[in-house]
């Protein structure tokens, strides 16, 4: 007997009439003579509101506090899901996270699963009733409701699905499966039946939002036999999984790209040791992500190093640099927005050293300038200016062939 | 160093602006050098929300589930008000019903406590933390959440101040405390200092609201030093306890009264035996609450049995004994709406026998007819009619030297 984890996301909970639906298409997967557990997220705005709640409280609520309260909303979903299979004639029971038995360490907000104790679940699926389980959400070794943070209730499927020993992990979206590329800016994108869990890393870490890249690391490491499917329909979506049945030998495999990017250049009045470190401790310590660094030192220009950032951390970054520009040591800082990043994803690159050349050799051709680069084992991303980024996906995307 | 549990219902917590209020009530009387716990509600129309939700899934929802899905609302109150006190400099801690080590029996929706596990709750408490534990909801033997039932968080208060061996349960609501009669309809009605366990829980069942009867048996049962107060100002309300310093050397403590009564009698053709048991067996398993029983048995009359039940009970009641008729063996029912039940209550009726003649004397000369009589104790109830309901009141607190 198969066993499947299927995940659902807030969208696709967010009225108790989509409920109602999700439970009907869990039910048509267990008329399969699967063993069959569903994790959901919270019901669409549910945790907006209450977010809005606790603002209303305090501007810096504690973290334990926020998990406690954020952890009810998936209650709500897991109960009323519940309560759908039996209103249809299904025998089901809902858990919480640590109903289920779902061990994390103590940081709250942002916590990682330990282990998951799947006995009681194992029990319920034994006497074939629907296991409902609450994304999201974990309990630590003393007992405080944790919550898993951004990407946590893909995550939680993925960690079922590795802990049951499931025969699949299914998450359900608003999009049929991964593709080469967003078809809602780049001509002729289309689905991909297979991806491996390195392509679709790079992928979800470069936006294309369908998956998080957490959760596909968690599926890496334990071989966890990953789907994107839609909510909305019965087509099978796009399998990720270790070993790739190659489709037309392509290098490229997929183009990301994301706006919103500023470029920060710190330059400095002499050589300098330590102080990159600093500059960038700096910046973690007040939560700002960097993505993409390049240094440059000569003999003819003072010593800099650039970097990017999301235009919406800008002013923050700002606030830091200044703050503590002695510490820091730089002399002065400027800063570039309007700009935004393109990619190339394929595992194929890691045997094709010439990729990144004929990459810049593309763009070059469409006169697009090229400020930042930036490559991994199975990817080359650049920094463009924001008003040439679908110019450059679609020339990407054609030129590797992934078009139709 | 003593330790208070602290009450506040749902109205108390109805708003963010409202739990900062329940915060500061809170502070203060932790710098009295108190160990303080607080016990609190879902907020305002939390709880018909949700039941407007699981009502849109399905018409009659597993009792499991709804438990779990009601068990978010306190959670979400917990979570806020531990965020209040560290937004005004104070440190606490939430726990929910299993986190507090509430234990439960595993009947859904009105589970009685079996034992609280206070370890955790004692070590907080030491740290010099609020504790601040959600009413209403434990955790049966098997981990499922379960909620209490009505007056649920009054229960909770109790339990726990029992547990932790407390020096006072203080219930915050919005009167003031415990008054002879409703002021808003008895001239004069005015509030008690003190009042045993058995006069609240006399007062408690005959509607008036201010405290679970449930909640004050488990104090008698304890011990535990109860009291009501107004969760708007500082005074100190009304105290429930075993001994009481009776003022005036009182007989009658209070007059309650209740609208909405139906009465129903059924008569029969011969005398009958077992068929009493059979009516109210019935009525039990349809859930309708019966609550004064007269019979007679004469040799003039067919044999009849007359009950009181709430008017909105009536239609439900009529059903069974339509549906019912043949296996009861009734001839036939009639019903009466429009009624009242009035009530005198005091401990110091157990050595007063005359007091329910005394009553009727009152009621007589009033003009007011009595439809049905039961006694305990130290209470007398009649029914009468709605119309008359207020006067009846007013009549008996004036006889009664209740007045001021």
């Amino acid at each position: 007997m198969k066993t499947v984890v299927m995940k659902f996301g807030g969208t696709s909970v967010a009225t108790p009439e989509k409920i109602i639906g999700v439970a009907k298409r869990a039910i048509r997967e267990k008329e399969k003579g699967h063993r069959v557990v569903i994790v959901v997220s919270a019901m669409g705005k549910t945790t907006d509101t209450l977010l809005g709640l606790a603002n209303e409280i305090s501007v810096d609520p504690p973290k334990r506090e926020m998990d406690m309260l954020l952890a009810t909303g998936e209650q709500v979903t897991i109960s009323l899901l519940a309560m759908a299979f039996k209103a249809l004639g299904h025998e089901a029971l809902s858990f919480t996270g640590w109903q289920a038995g779902i061990e994390t360490e103590s940081v709250p907000r942002n916590a990682r699963i330990e282990q998951i104790h799947t006995e009681r679940l194992e029990r319920v699926l034994e006497n074939g009733y629907f296991c409902v389980v609450a994304g999201f959400q974990g309990v630590d070794k003393i007992g405080n409701i944790t919550t898993l943070g951004r990407g946590g209730s893909d995550t939680t499927a993925v960690a079922l699905a590795a802990a049951l020993n499931a025969d699949a992990c299914e998450i359900y979206t608003d999009v049929d499966g991964v593709y080469t590329s967003d078809p809602r800016y780049v001509t002729g994108a289309r689905k991909l039946d297979q991806i491996s869990y390195d392509e679709m890393l790079e992928l979800a870490n470069l936006g294309a939002g369908v998956l998080h890249p957490r959760a596909v690391e968690f599926a890496k490491n334990n071989q966890v036999p990953l789907s994107v499917r839609a909510s909305y329909s019965d087509e099978p979506g796009t399998t990720i999984q270790e070993v790739v049945t190659v489709e037309k030998n392509l290098i490229v495999r997929g183009v990301a790209f994301e706006p919103g990017i500023a470029r920060v250049t710190v330059i400095y009045k002499e050589a300098f040791n330590g102080s990159l470190a600093n500059i960038f401790t700096k910046l973690a310590e007040n939560h700002i992500d960097v993505d993409i660094i390049v240094q440059s030192i000569t003999d003819e220009f003072p010593p800099s190093v650039s970097f990017s950032i999301k235009e919406d951390s800008l002013e923050e970054t700002r606030r830091v640099l200044n703050d503590n520009q002695e510490s820091i040591g730089f002399v002065s800082a400027n800063y570039e927005v309007g700009l935004s990043k393109v990619s190339i994803v394929g595992s194929g690159m890691v045997s094709n050293p010439g990729v990144a050349a004929q990459m810049f050799d593309i763009l070059r051709k469409e006169g697009i300038p090229v400020k930042m680069v930036s490559t991994s084992e199975i990817k080359v991303s650049v920094v463009v200016p924001e008003t040439e980024m679908n110019k450059s996906a679609n020339a990407l995307h054609n030129a590797y062939g992934l078009s139709e």
